[in-house]
């Protein structure tokens, strides 16, 4: 294979010691999805193109397969890569549905590939941590309050990473605050307010107020703004919304939930994840149907969301039943990569082993050996060095990997074994049936 | 999303009880190999496609993509999927060369993708484990017994699936013996040979004697046949095939490794994992150059390897920079799938959880919340009942996920907080701050 190698823009891979942190974020993750009870699923990474195709915007942004010498009639045509893997489980809930138990607590960690032109924290393929509650008919709004709580927590746990601010609102506010001005079409509003993150309020209004755009009046335009600028990381945003004297149903819904959710999430917010209720939060896709989530890193705001979802009332239907949800995405690649790209993030060890163990001459490898089989029966990752050279090159082998520890067997003349700690230059006699590492004081 | 849904042959899902199962199989396979101090890494699904068909026989079974909406001229055309983790693996090792260290130990847990026809144990989709060891010029022989011992220990882990037989041979013992017979094509006889898992000695000497085919005389035929059926659990082989008298350095060469090999393999030998120096072992691709592995699910011999690698002394090249290596790979997929289609392997819990906590109603939801919480903090995976049903409903909502404990709060006027065991029906005062499960006796 003598070919000329490039990377392939959109599609990042990882260096040993960054993906030692991707793991470690996958890890934490599934370990508080499981604590909360969540399955982990995996799906098929296609779909067929009918299916992916019905979710609009997105299709033209689809990998499609083909086999090299297929024919058309071949059972794989028309299918493609997934995009993200709410499709692919709304999928898998209609056609295991049978077997499924309601409430359906799942998590998924998989890689999605979209087409389009890669820039930073927009990739070609990423890899997505997904939990989704998903009910028979119903599914009472204290899942949303689950969902979030559970990333919440989850995301507390990376504290290896910048603090983030979860960002909630609830499309049942939004809809009945413009249902309450009389607004005719609140999608056309929401959309134009979902660029206040990047837009000033003025062009904002420009977009609410101008013909063939929103052609709302001045003053319907700035009610609209007031709106959407409340932010409050405390439940005082229900006071703001109530003075700006509008009143509909859907609105007063929304507030007792979003007011709900806010005040479950109270006691899990730290210093690594603050949580806001933010009114112009409105997700652009058109599913959802009340509690929104997005996610930014703190100082990394323009990245955008990397952790976003909310309440879809029709997650899947098979025509006679229908399967509410509530989920929430964290962009594993989408959060990683720029962090690593911009040197935020601390690399991880380069290989797992915490003990290398030296080797005398080749004719004593069996000894070398049979010290790493008894470390290892304690579960202390270790590795033979590969050739015996002299014990100085075998010492910078372990560090040019991040081994913290040396074993010297005995050598000749010498008496026992020797175990040296690299980063202190410690060393100490040391019996391989029993000695573990000391707790990492040093570094 | 109202379609009809109907599972995709070849691209195999799991429900979360055997996903649980799978998932299992892969903290055991990681478990391991990280305690011998390989580093785990991930390549992108994609290869550029004269890379993919630079490996011959299987480029006709690459899926290539296309975007939906893609000009010719675009970055992602002439994109295909990976087919193994090998040519991806090979390809990450030349574009990081400077980066990595040397040897070079990964671990890599991935799917993969073949448009091939599919049928038993033969998916489009599956999961592969594979192990490298990767070297820079050179790549010593202790790391072929490295490889086959870090499989052999993660494979005796598996002890909740049936016994499994590596067999072990070495490509220069089967050159050096056909040549030393005076056979040209080693390679063509190879081949026929390989066939002896599923034909007879009468019909594979049929594939080596036939004009056009192998064209040997009788009595070749008949030693290269005394030779490939030779098979032994420890070193005996060497004797029986000195007996056989044929002469090469290359088979003598061949013969001293495969009986380090065999040797060093005797301590992992368990009910479990047998290891077989069987002499028909060839691997049907031309790039294996020393030590070959393959693998046998006991009592479903028909379903071929399930975990097949060796030495190929030219991993990659970038022309002046050699990487010989040595892995093996292990097909989750085609392992698990089958077994779980037969029924011969236990599916694991549909849920994470442990423990259901009970609702007393509605209103006491905080309370019922704050005792998971305090479950939790103790690593205990709890869920909280979705609706106040009667108790005895809740207890059928936890016996039909397999949760084994379910919580009672304090509710009206009955004293404190209880949980039962619902396998064994006894039922005990508990505290929430310190109760955890007791062993598992009961089942």
């Amino acid at each position: 294979m003598n070919q000329k190698v490039t990377p392939l823009s959109g599609f990042p891979e990882l260096l040993p010691e960054y993906r030692a942190v991707e793991q470690r974020v996958v890890d934490l993750l599934r370990a508080t999805f499981e604590l909360h009870g969540f399955a982990g699923i995996e799906t098929r990474a296609v779909e067929p193109l009918d299916r992916l195709q019905s979710q609009g915007e997105t299709s033209k942004e689809v990998y499609v397969l083909r086999r090299l010498q297929a024919d058309e009639s071949a059972s794989d045509s028309g299918l493609g890569l997934h995009f993200d893997l709410t499709v692919p489980f709304a999928r898998y809930v209609l056609e295991n549905a049978g077997r499924l138990e309601f409430p359906f607590r799942r998590y998924q960690v998989q890689k999605a590939w979209r087409g389009e032109r890669p820039q930073e924290g927009r990739f070609r393929e990423f890899t997505q941590a997904d939990i989704d509650v998903v009910g028979r008919d119903v599914l009472p709004f204290h899942h949303d309050i689950e969902v979030a709580q559970v990333m919440v927590e989850a995301l507390g746990r990376l504290d290896f990473l910048p603090p983030m601010t979860l960002q909630v609102n609830n499309r049942k506010l939004i809809e009945g605050y413009y249902l309450g001005l009389g607004i005719d079409n609140p999608l056309l509003a929401m959309q134009a307010i979902d660029h206040l993150d990047k837009m000033s309020r003025a062009d904002v209004k420009v977009l609410l107020t101008a013909t063939g755009l929103g052609g709302m009046s001045d003053e319907v335009a700035e009610r609209c703004l007031d709106f959407a600028t409340i932010t409050s990381t405390d439940t005082s945003f229900v006071e703001e919304v109530r003075a700006l004297g509008v009143q509909h149903d859907l609105l007063e819904e929304g507030l007792v939930e979003l007011a709900r959710l806010v005040q479950s999430l109270q006691s899990l917010v730290s210093d690594r994840v603050r949580v806001v209720a933010d009114l112009s939060i409105a997700r652009g896709l058109g599913y959802y149907t009340g509690t929104v989530f997005e996610t930014r890193i703190e100082g990394l705001e323009s990245l955008g969301s990397i952790c976003s979802g909310g309440r879809y009332d029709t997650l899947a239907t098979d025509g006679s039943t229908t399967y509410p949800g509530v989920g929430i995405s964290l962009g594993v690649s989408r959060l990683l990569v720029p962090l690593i790209s911009r040197g935020l993030v601390q690399p991880g060890p380069k290989v797992p082993s915490r003990v290398l163990v030296a080797l005398v001459d080749e004719e004593s490898r069996p000894d070398s050996d049979a010290v790493a089989t008894s470390l290892r029966r304690r579960g202390i990752a270790t590795e033979v060095a590969a050739t015996a050279q002299k014990f100085g090159k075998q010492i910078r082998y372990a560090e040019r990997r991040g081994i913290p520890f040396v074993w010297f067997p005995p050598s000749g003349d010498d008496g026992g074994h020797q175990v040296k700690d690299i980063r202190s230059g410690e060393q100490v006699p040391a019996d391989p049936t029993s000695w573990t590492p000391p707790e990492e004081t040093t570094q």
